[in-house]
């Protein structure tokens, strides 16, 4: 793995060794499914995929939500594939006439897609032990691009795959989860970007000022102020994301005494 | 409004006049948020929008969730405002420095960004009347691109906007809905698409072939098949979407008679 340099320290040559590097890995979301954009369904990949790409060191850095239809997914596809190192897609894999994303993503590449031994004998594995029968709807999704690897899973069966840098997987979240389990260890991975959140129960045009001044004091830390409404009052989340556990830490204690010399928190005893 | 008649039933000439047309109208979603990226935060506002924009009769047809980067969102806005009738953006409109929605939009549509007289009497009206400054943080959100329309809520009394087709509200869910329903009444709306779902406690695989027929018989119904697990067991919604009752009424009787005759629903008694 190629290891980059980035931030204000650099860490020590072999450092990350063999766990992951200090490159900066980037991803993209394609979720497919006219249910969600009707408002059906409520989708509930988008949060598990960014809290989990986030915890191994991967920052997904956009989702497109695009209907069920073979010109969009090729178009979002490829636009992303180019652009960020990995690019996940939920749904569209199943056995029936709008399960479109297997052959639009051998499209994109312009590769050719056909049944897949190793998906079906993955299959057959399992519906033979149950004594059901492997009928042409369910052959259908051991339709594989060519050159592709399988993503397993242990609920349906039925394998996801990755052909180059995209990552083709279910859209029923508990089989989305397997299939994100089995891939994530074959990816690469920067260094994890940490975060923390100090809150405040006031709005946030009151830390405003205070917020900027520390970012400008901390430019290698991202800051972010995100409002909520608790009890019918205005509250505000900071939060203060590095890969650099001192940086992050260095910080916080400036924001905090910042915070505290404006009556908005109150330092916790020591 | 023009009426254009789409669909294979045109609607008899004035049928839907004042209310909706025939047209579709379009729309898509940017959401715009880091902490929606690094799944700190879920997002509530996707499935709330899709849900109400159907309702009225407004296609939601694609979402696209971008990191609080100017780039990005004028990117975002730029791609969408030319392909759909609306472009919704959710977040980065409040006082602090990482909310670039305002002058992002402003710069995608090359228009000067300042304080406006409207939104600040708005907010001057809130504010003093409960005794609190109208700080420079404050003042901040009162910058409107030139041109643009103001979008009213009486949660935060701190306006959203809309700059021709592109609409502009606040990520925080209950200030967002309520600049979502200020803003709706203006907008204009195709016929809505109705919905009817069948449960089938089968997996997708059992109805795939009865649906592709189904589907080939009404090619003007859209018919669409999302997997579930319950209690271990795999069930599928077959959901049937049109602009048009009688059809839609005419596909499910089709679709239920054929799941009946196959043993995988009891078709009620009548």
């Amino acid at each position: 793995m190629a290891t980059t340099s980035s931030g204000p320290s650099p860490a020590s040559e072999g450092e990350t060794q063999g766990r992951s590097g200090d490159e900066i890995v980037t991803a993209a979301l394609v979720v497919i499914g006219d249910e969600i954009l009707s408002g059906r369904t409520k989708d509930k990949n988008i949060g598990h995929i960014a809290e989990r790409l986030t915890e191994v060191g991967i920052r997904l850095l956009e989702v497109r939500i695009v209907p069920d239809e073979a010109g969009r997914i090729i178009e979002a596809v490829n636009a992303l594939r180019e652009r960020y190192d990995y690019v996940f897609t939920t749904g569209g894999i199943g056995p029936t006439h709008d399960d479109i994303t297997a052959p639009s993503v051998a499209e994109a590449f312009g590769v050719p897609i056909a049944i897949d031994e190793r998906a079906l004998a993955m299959m057959r594995a399992y519906y033979e032990g149950r004594g059901l029968e492997l009928t042409e709807a369910r052959k259908r999704m051991a339709r594989i691009p060519k050159g592709a690897a399988l993503i397993a899973n242990e609920i349906s069966h039925t394998p996801g795959f990755m052909l180059e840098n995209v990552i083709v997987m279910a859209g029923v979240p508990a089989i989305m989860q397997a299939m994100l389990e089995d891939v994530l260890p074959r990816l690469k991975k920067g260094r994890p970007l940490r975060s923390l959140t100090i809150t405040v129960m006031h709005p946030e045009s009151e830390v405003a000022a205070l917020l900027a001044r520390t970012q400008d004091a901390f430019p290698d830390v991202a800051m972010g102020s995100y409002p909520f409404v608790r009890e019918g009052r205005l509250g505000t989340n900071l939060v203060l994301r590095s890969t650099d556990e001192a940086r992050l830490e260095a910080a916080r204690a400036a924001l905090s005494a910042g915070l505290t010399q404006k009556g908005l928190i109150q330092e916790p005893e020591a």
